[in-house]
């Protein structure tokens, strides 16, 4: 078992990274407060690993929460299914949230613990490859709003994260490749070594052999860590885990949450970026052509849904929550390896981009 | 004017309390964000100081929404319509929300701050007595669950506090004395001579005496700040202010919220955790009679409705936000301006009090 921490002073936690610590006492009941504990897991996850977990909490008091499946129901409505829960259950503010599943589960159990009597304690458990990269560090928590992807959130940081390797053994290749594409953004934007390992390594991760995956893991935790200590509000660098997320979250909230995975859809938008970013000078071709064979390669989309016209796309980025004072601000790539956040662009150049990088009829 | 400040390093800010500050642009503009504004008001307050307010706001864009009045609204479904007039006027992280109304407004408005986007600014211009002396200072935000007051919640710090006393003008005789309650309150956890100074001046504070009204205002925000800035997350003293509050919530929740105001029931409450002070040694007679002979003075509630049975406000009193390991805590009075927090008091004697401290059929 490995252990990073994520540094943010009294706010600080570790992140366990290792095989089968997903029904380790040991690891687990340190972190649970005296109030007692409510597993929030959905239904797919439930019949995997909810036993392994409630067994690993021993005497301690427990409830469960199971949730439909999906970011469709990563809504306002199913919120109140934790918060029903909660109180049904007679839990006080020193209850322990208990997020086992993958993205949507850690937002939204997430979500509940920052909101419910104005705060509890919560662990994050995560079993996809995305939530174990990316969501589950760094405090993030939200539901989505119809008319927009995480609208309604706050930033409430777990007391610690679980992240067991083992469980991307039963993981759907698609949402493995979901997971490798917010991988691949850490290598994009901060870190061109990984990059180059992920070039190298794509194969092996797609064909989960396990010490390549923990690798990655602990290379895409330790990246995640760094920003988050540095910038734990999103007031600067942290933006830049951002990168593809404009365009993505436009595609999603456009085509109805759940019809593309989370991970499509950035991957999708990271192209557009980088595709942008050759437009405005700032990135070379050969470098695009490093990304789109990586992300091709990873079997995930290279552009948006043709559904979409170019038009409605703009209109669903001016919903994004970086927009500043009526401005979209995009993160663009100057390098692999190197981004920069910035509202001066081209009008015309990101109108280029969403007209190209479109499928084809 | 006279401007307090709640110290909170970088989260501290100004409460400015004076007369016909609501209109006074000078006072307002400064804290308002690059990104416009949303006010947020409800259907009673907005004949009234609505224009003054969007009058004050000059040329900063800004959008209005206006909500349904009263605490049986401050709900999730209510907080919705928050969420999409930020969406609808597409307002970004640097909008700014101003809640003007009493303290279910101020409390939603708050609650929509700390989650849309996960965090923007929001200004608090509270236009009852009750959320200029209590609700509109401190940072607690929260909506109700249909089994639990302010179950859901954040805490998030308003930008700036802006106090006008001529607000209370207007104000209805009932909701007049509610605000009296809280500030009976500071009175009775911390502040003896306030508690005295109130029972020499209680006829003119209900003849709605301005100068009179600032000085409670002023010494019952003091009293707010100070609190605030030694506990903001309500680990230790803080919860103090939340006498009379235990047994207020029940009422309100087992009515049906809505049916009794939230001072009438904290005023029950307060006489009832002082019944119970002085069953457990704690309190002398007389000063129970001098509690009681104000709030009885202002025209306030001693006892709980009959229509809720002992056993039913024990089950209601079960789900508040102080009980830890199961333990109900309650705020008891050793003394008029000295209070504790304990989960240490006999059973029997709180069923007592639950019994004695019903209105008569």
């Amino acid at each position: 078992m490995n252990v990073l921490e994520v540094r943010l002073g009294e706010l600080s936690y570790p992140i366990y990274i290792g095989s089968e610590l997903l029904g380790d006492s040991a690891v687990l009941t340190p972190h649970v407060g005296t109030g007692g504990a409510l597993i929030v897991t959905n239904e797919t996850v439930a019949p995997l690993y909810l036993q392994r977990v409630k067994h690993s909490l021993k005497d301690i008091r427990h409830d469960v929460v199971i949730l439909p499946d999906g970011e469709a129901h990563k809504t306002t409505t199913t919120l109140e299914l934790i918060y029903d829960a909660l109180i049904a259950g007679r839990f006080s503010r020193d209850v322990t949230i208990i997020a086992l599943g993958g993205g949507v589960i850690g937002d939204m159990a997430g979500f509940a613990a920052a909101t419910y009597q104005r705060g509890v304690r919560y662990i994050q458990i995560p079993t996809t490859l995305l939530a174990l990269v990316d969501s589950s560090v760094g405090g993030k928590t939200a539901v989505n709003h119809r008319l927009g992807k995480n609208m309604i959130g706050a930033f409430h940081q777990p007391a610690c994260v679980i992240a067991d390797t083992s469980a991307l053994q039963t993981l759907p290749d698609r949402e493995l490749r979901c997971g490798i594409a917010e991988t691949i953004k850490y290598g994009l934007i901060r870190d061109p070594e990984f990059f180059a390992w992920m070039e190298t390594n794509l194969g092996g991760l797609l064909a989960r052999d396990e010490d390549l995956l923990a690798q990655a893991i602990n290379r895409a935790c330790q990246n995640k860590a760094e920003v988050v200590a540095v910038d734990e509000r999103e007031q600067g660098e942290r933006a830049l885990l951002n990168f593809g997320h404009t365009f993505g979250h436009a595609i999603e909230t456009g085509l109805g949450h759940g019809e593309w995975l989370h991970g499509e859809a950035v991957a999708a938008g990271m192209c557009m970026a980088a595709d942008l970013s050759v437009r405005l000078g700032r990135l070379r071709q050969d470098q695009i052509g490093r990304i789109t064979r990586l992300i091709s390669a990873a079997g995930l989309p290279l552009r948006a849904p043709r559904s979409i016209p170019p038009e409605r796309m703009l209109e669903l980025m001016a919903l994004d929550k970086k927009v500043l004072a009526g401005q979209v601000r995009l993160i663009l790539l100057d390098d692999i390896g190197s981004a920069t956040i910035t509202a001066d662009f081209d009008a015309d150049a990101l109108r280029d981009t969403l007209s190209a990088c479109r499928e084809v009829a």
